[in-house]
């Protein structure tokens, strides 16, 4: 059955979608009702044709500025960095940012050809520059390429003036010690805070 | 962002996938190129409106038979009975089964109104009837739903002079005692075989 075939493949390229996960939603979504499935198609074609990059920021948005940008109770003097749209979303979940957020688009990774050009890098710089801005919070994750990222913006944000910061690294609340790896341990040990 | 939130809800009502799963592949899909975002769409529309059932056995069909039943070597005189189109695909793979198929489309279970008359039971029966079947492999799974239809069938078929037959219960090739459930352990013992 070359339709089934081709919507398996086309699930199985998903992320996270194996074969197996693939033919069971293929075999869901055939004996889906008519109205459900299109709705489904649907949903992916219009997602895909309105939601669009916030030129400000990088974030996803189907208006001219993304709800953050748009928002003026939000502080514009500080930035948050993540590397992608929807670190947004987590950073939002926690109601507790009120400043505006960069989207990087990534991470340096020289490996896979990507970088500082390949990143919104320029645009955080020019934002930077503006007088409002007083802090910088980079949060990458805390991998390899997320920490190298760190440091190359911290480079070239610190000479413009404002404060750069990192988001901390430490055990997660409701951690124990013995599942911990021993980067997060010493890490934690390393900005130990005094009680 | 209102199409993004559509997507993601009509990603997480599909079985397996939650809300997590759904954001991620909710932002996959936008940050997709135009062409790979279209062509999901068009191959779940396209898999919806030309997959069907087959006439004759309820396999799921591009054609006006499905590939099992216009198959002209596979034996008339063998037919398995599945509980799904899904579970055809499982069969086929192993190559061995050269009869052909019968979907019941699920299996019965009073607590969610499923009696005969939901099944493709009758169907089942008509085609027991004819002179050329000798024998029905039932093979719906070996849960407390699928032994109660096996048992329920057997009993209807039985009286056509047809032999009924029930796959085999016991431990998989490759496991190993102490990982399988007491049931299955019994079933294995019970169902011994003379060396």
């Amino acid at each position: 059955m070359e339709s089934l075939d081709q919507l398996i493949s086309a699930l199985n390229r998903l992320p996270g979608i194996g074969v197996k996960s693939a033919q069971r939603l293929a075999f869901h979504i055939i004996s889906m009702g008519d109205d459900e499935a299109a709705s489904l198609a649907n949903a992916i074609t219009d997602a895909k044709a309105k939601v669009h990059y916030c030129p400000v920021c990088g974030n996803y948005t189907e208006n001219e500025l993304c709800s953050v940008c748009a928002d003026a109770k939000r502080r514009p003097d500080t930035i948050c960095v993540v590397e992608s749209a929807r670190d947004v979303i987590f950073m939002e979940r926690i109601h507790e940012f009120g400043g505006r957020y960069h989207v990087l688009g990534g991470v340096l990774s020289p490996m896979d050809g990507i970088g500082p050009d390949q990143l919104r890098i320029k645009e955080l710089i020019e934002r930077a520059e503006k007088d409002e801005v007083r802090e910088v919070i980079i949060a990458t994750n805390p991998d390899v390429e997320g920490e190298a990222t760190a440091s190359y913006l911290a480079k070239l944000l610190k000479p413009l003036g404002v404060r750069v910061s990192r988001i901390a690294h430490g055990i997660p609340i409701g951690g124990n010690l013995e599942y911990v790896d021993e980067i997060t341990l010493s890490k934690s040990i390393e900005n130990r805070r005094e009680m």
